[in-house]
């Protein structure tokens, strides 16, 4: 069992948060990615060392359990720690605190390792994982996977913008998340709180690439179900369970 | 003279720069308005108590000079301080330095105060601006405007989403330059820097609005200009001087 934990604090600052004053959950999830940056780099294996050597770490899937959304010029501990790898994945764990240390979120993310040139999915070496505290197991994670939508409620059109896409050269897994839940009514953002999301990333999407965002409303259990589709290709899905929210 | 000067430091991170590793124009502006937030806030006249009289700073104008853009991971001193006021403008001077103390980029702004419930321009207040050491000039700046597109190269259309707007409810000015620069191809955004920019805001935008990112593009003097329309409404024109970049 891994040991290595990693933390740093970050104070919320406006333009991180949305018209209420709560961080966007793009950006807290950027957040989350940055601390995830910091360790790699603390440990010698930073992520333009992964890039030199041919590979791009890519997510797959968070799992994400939100108490509350931290607010502008809060000052928030974010924590991470590599769990475990495989073949394939490595898994992380990432904590959000508040001041007084209480626990705000959580997530759980599976990330594979792309051989940038063919970008397929490479098989991870221990050079790149190692550092982390972590040993190879056999047990692959069955995580959920979001519910299918079965009929489409509103959808929103995108094109793939210059500011969306990264060093790996396609879309950074936070956008999607504007693109989901930009498809809802600003009234709902504004007076509710996700407090569960299930987000899985399909295929990349590449500059000037058009999608779709649908999304599908479930009131009664204020669950929203979401898919990006670029023509007939899935390219995220997403299923995310809301709370009400008085500012 | 004022000589009430704010400073703090920032380290630019992965998901503010693009994808050749520099900071985004919108994200260096975004920085340069954080300064001036906390300036506010350290002289007790702060956002969120200008909100509650009532009032939102909006900017009309910003005058923008860069040498080099910081760079992922560069931790570089923002510095403010208002210069001067008058019945409706309020001036403020930007400069970002590096480590070594040289001069990145520096930038002059003018700021209006808007009454949130008309939306129009009201007349500044000496306990709005008098905490910044400044104090009020019968003298009017007279700033050049953006020069004016004759013809159309390019253009692209934007709807204003959820995460473009902020707490004053128009789209915040910084976005303005995200639409603008992704109205010009990626290779030239990958292989240029801006070295000047004037950028003037004319008319609001609000959530759903419809708008288009025209350009004009002057090769041989490496000069573009920009409009974003709502229809046949000018909301924010630009011209910007750019350098050839290489990684």
């Amino acid at each position: 069992m891994a040991d290595n934990k990693y933390q740093e604090k970050h104070r919320i600052v406006y333009y991180e948060t949305d018209v209420t004053g709560r961080v966007g959950l793009g950006q807290l999830v950027d957040l989350l990615m940055l601390a995830s940056y910091d360790h790699s780099k603390a440990e010698n294996i930073s992520e333009e060392w992964v890039n030199e050597q041919g590979y791009g770490w890519v997510i797959t899937q968070h799992l994400l359990e939100i108490k509350r959304l931290p607010k502008k010029d809060e000052v928030i501990t974010l924590e991470t720690q590599a769990t475990s790898y495989n073949r394939y994945f490595c898994y992380r764990d990432f904590f959000v605190y508040d001041k007084q240390g209480e626990l705000l979120a959580k997530m759980h993310t599976a990330f594979v390792l792309m051989d940038l040139t063919t970008r397929k999915i490479a098989r991870i070496e221990a050079r790149f994982v190692a550092p982390y505290g972590v040993v190879e197991s056999r047990k692959l994670e069955r995580l959920a996977a979001p519910e299918k939508l079965i009929k489409v409620d509103a959808k929103k059109n995108y094109r793939v913008r210059y500011w969306d896409i990264d060093t790996n050269q396609h879309v950074n897994n936070v956008h999607y998340f504007e693109w989901m839940l930009d498809a809802l009514p600003k009234e709902f953002l504004m007076t509710h709180e996700p407090c569960a999301v299930n987000i899985k990333y399909e295929h990349e999407l590449h500059y000037g690439d058009e999608s779709t965002s649908l999304v599908q409303v479930d009131e009664k259990n204020k669950v929203t179900l979401h898919e990006i589709k670029n023509g007939a290709t899935l390219s995220c899905s997403a299923q995310i369970k809301w709370r009400t929210y008085k500012a």
